[in-house]
This record gives structure tokens, sequence and C-alpha cells, in this order.
């Protein structure tokens, strides 16, 4: 079993009330990639430029991902600067330079192209289709996407969307891909573009996971700290089909674990910059922290 | 075992993107009662004006709930006129003319004096104060109020904190009470004021629960239609104080219960204008959605 993610590889620089952070490691592929390695195994598409610090690769590495389908090409990283003040909750963002992203087209290595799972990370739903013609249809398409291309690229985006099994998005996305406010009405229309799970990240809210016969809310972890919210959705992602691919079985109680095991590490992800947190993380404090969902959500039913 | 509850009565204009209702009955303990009427037995002191229609006392009392603590005063009735857009998440306030209610000085009626829970609705935490006087000591005491209160009378309000056991309000009331963003810190700010339990209300999100040792977090109800949301938080402490004395037990597994079954009878509130949901609603439609809160919820643990 593996999953494979195209995606980004970013240099960031971050600022929030509780610090800051210059071009350190971020990115769609590389968050969710090293979460999804703690569960399985990784294959990483995406593109870095020639100021990418080697050291990054050696991280991902070192978390036995495969990089073999990163390449770095003549140019600056993809670089993106933003800050968050006391409401977490919405990064603005300061400064974009896509650089050597704004050309990348995604070449699946030959190694790759029999992944038990796809993850197509936020890129341009061109893109995302490309990557579909190149590889053997997976037993679980997963795609990520954002308001630009909801507003830019839309009819392209349905057609990715008609083309997968399990959408990825948050709120505002989902209102504004389904045009309806309804949070429920807004699941329906979505559902009915093709797919046969949704699920939408509500931010410190948690995450709420619709197919055609039941929904699943589940809150996010309440932290009495939160450094850097960024890459908590694809840290999601990650967590969520790395648990799937682990243990290679889609029916609803491991979807619904799934999206715990993707909150676990959400939860984590946040509390520290970049992918810091991450780098400390033991299979331990995963365990640990599932079953303290556990107990913020049970309640004993009616006889 | 009962409840007393001391709060407003109210006619209430609401305009929603679903349609409008005009002088219909509203106030905290006429939610709250009629909510916590479908578990145990409530008492309600308020002050209603001489406009104020008999058939919605008699709707109260059709639902056995106690009103000879209501008072009817020569003035007119508390009158709130408010407005929703597509986010129902907060109401635009219109008007709100006190009317009787801006000299409403709860007396409590001597047959009244030993509820085994008191709900104080929101109103002036001086008068807040002043009930629990009026009172022997209840099992039970919880607390509503709103910014306007954290705005102008702080020292009086921290002070009836520091008397009662439960303290229910919203995110933002949290945050202004506390003076802390991070909701984690909120909480304990506010249980170091001396309350056992805080429950805080996120809306659209649910709710979540602290004590000193445990979390509880409740999503909402996912509906298709929201109508008028007017009235959610005090129906949801109806259902979960009402639950509680129907028990008569205050232990964690029961709070959490509790939790549910408020949010229940939110959820159905907001189905409908006014109490309009409520008059309408079956025991049986209660269970079922308790039920679906657990299918909402629920996830297998690990081995």
């Amino acid at each position: 079993m593996s999953i494979l993610a195209v995606g980004s590889m970013a240099l960031d620089s971050v600022e929030t009330p509780f610090g800051k952070a210059e071009r350190v490691l971020g990115g769609s592929a590389t968050y969710f990639g090293t979460s999804a390695s703690f569960f399985t195994e990784v294959k990483l598409v995406a593109v870095v430029g020639d100021d990418f610090p080697s050291e990054h690769l050696e991280f991902l590495e070192s978390r036995s991902i495969d990089t073999r389908g990163v390449t770095r090409e003549k140019g600056k990283t993809f670089f993106w600067r933003g800050k968050y003040d006391y409401n977490l909750n919405e990064a603005q963002t300061l400064d974009t330079q896509l650089n050597v992203f704004a050309s990348f087209s995604p070449q699946i290595p030959p190694e790759y192209a029999e992944p038990s799972i796809l993850f197509l990370a936020n890129i341009d739903p061109e893109l995302q289709m490309n990557v579909l013609k190149q590889v053997k249809r997976p037993g679980l398409i997963a795609l990520d996407t954002m308001n630009y291309w909801i507003n830019g690229s839309l009819e392209p985006l349905k057609q990715a969307i008609s083309q997968i099994d399990l959408l990825i998005i948050n709120e505002g996305e989902a209102r504004q891909l389904s045009n309806q406010i309804n949070l429920v009405q807004a699941a329906r229309t979505i559902l009915g573009m093709g797919i046969k799970t949704l699920i939408i990240k509500r931010g410190e809210y948690g995450v709420i996971m619709f197919d055609r016969t039941s929904v699943f809310a589940a809150p996010a972890y309440p932290l009495g700290s939160v450094m850097d919210p960024t890459g908590a959705g694809d840290t999601f992602a990650g967590g969520f089909l790395g648990y799937l691919d682990n243990t290679g079985n889609l029916d609803e109680a491991s979807l619904r674990r799934a999206v715990i095991f993707g909150s676990v590490m959400a939860s984590y992800n946040v509390e520290d910059f970049s992918l810091d947190r991450l780098r400390r993380l033991s299979h331990k404090e995963i365990q640990d922290r599932f079953h303290k969902f556990k107990a913020l959500t049970h309640f004993e039913g009616l006889e």
C-alpha cells in the first residue's frame, strides 16, 4: 500500500502573535506527506527551485518518504509570506511568488504509477486531471482545491471532481462551490457532482464528513496554545488518508476513525511553526490524542 | 424535582431570509421553560405588560408550566425586533423596548422557594444575586449572561458567578469575560471564577463543556433548513437543565447526555419561528434526534 501525493513544496515566512519563522519548510505536499508518513508509505510529486535547502529533502527522506518524483528546476522555490492575527482562523497573504511552481506540470515516475491512494493537493484542476491520466486507477482518489480555482476554473474543477471519490475543502469553499449558504444543502449539491464522500474543514470547529447516507462531525482538539495554523488542512488530509491506506479499508467505521487521526495530526501540527511539531512527534503521542478525542466526544446512549 | 427559571417574556418581531413573524411569543424564560417542560416541572418568574396576549400564558400552562410567578404590570411587554441575514449566526437588533422589563425585580413566590435547579436567565447580575437570596440553595444553580453585563456590570457579574455552579455563555462572551482569545485559556480563567462547569455555545458549531478535569464537545445537529435561530441558546439551556432535573443526577455522564438533549431541543427550535416547532414537538422526536446525535458523533475506539 502507498499514497501518491501531488502538490507544492514551498518556503514560507509566517508571522503569528506568538512568533515568526523566516523561509521555513512549507507546501501542501510537504505537510501532507510528513503527516501521512506516520501511517503508510508516501510518494511525492512536486517541484522545487535551486534555492531549496537539501536538508528539507533529507528530512522527508528520513521519514521514508519517496522523493524521486520531486524535481529541482532552475529558479526559485514557491514562496509564501503570511500573517495571522489573534484570531488564528484566517491567514492574511502578504506575498506569493509562484516561481518554479508557476510552470509545474506533474510527471508521474513509472515506479509511482500504481498507488493505492492518490491525493491531488490544491493545484490547477487541469493538472489534477492530467495526473489522473498518468496512473492506474487507485482504490481512492482524494482532491483538495481552493477559492482561486472555484472562481477562475470552475468547469475544469467540476470535471476533475466528477472523476474522484473524495473531496476535502473548507467551509467557505464548500459554500462557494455549491452556491449554497446552508452547509447541509451545500454538501448535497457537492455530492451530486459525482463524489462518494465530502469532508468539510471548519478550522477550530473541526470537521464534518458527508456521504450519501451518513454524516459524521468531529470537533477540533481544544488546544491551550496554537502557534501557527499553516498547513493544518494538508496535515489533516495526510493523517486521514494515511490511516485509510494503512488499514486498507474504506468502510464507514474506518473513514470515521481516519477523520479522527487526521484531526489528531492537525492538532499537533499547529502547536509549532512549520513542520517542527511533526518532526518530534511520536506514535505514542498520536495514540494518546486519539484516545483523548474519544474522551472529548463520547457520551452514553439511552437504553 | 422542579426547575425555577427567572428571565424575560417578550414579544418579538423577527425577520430572516426565510420569512418574518410579527409580535410573536419570545423571551428567555419562555424558550427555556417550554424546552425544559418536556423533561421536568418548571416554575417561571417573569414580568409581562397588559398587552401580553393571555393565550401565551395559556400555552405555557398547557405545558404544565407553573406561571404563578409571572406578574402582569401596567405598561407594555418587553419588545425586541431583530433581523438575520443569510449567515444566521448573529442577529441584528433593530429595536429594543424594555417596557415593564426595565423595572423587573423578581419576587420568588413562597411556593417556588425550594427548587432542585435554579436557572438565572440573562438579566442584571444584581437581580440574579437578589434571586439567590430568596431561595433555599438548590442542587444546581446555572446562570446565563450577555456582553451588555460583561461591559457594564463586570464586578456584580463576577460576584454572581462566584455564587453559582454552572455558567452558560456564548463563545464571544467567554472571550470577553476572560479577556482571553484562546478558548481553552478562556475556560480556565472562567472556571477560576468559582464555578464547577462552563458551557460555551458556538451556534452552528455546537457546544463545548469544560470542568476542572474534562472537556466535552458536541456538534450542532446539521440541519438542511434553519428558519429562525432566535431562542436557540435558552432552548438549549432548557433541554440541558430539564434533562438533568429529570435524572436527578449531576455526574459527568449525565451532564454529557444533558448537553445532547439541550442540542436536540435547540435544533428543533430553529426549524420554525418563535416557539412554533416546540409547540408541535413530540417526545418521540426528541428521542429520535438524540439517537441521530449518537450516529453523528460516534466512532469506534482502538483496541
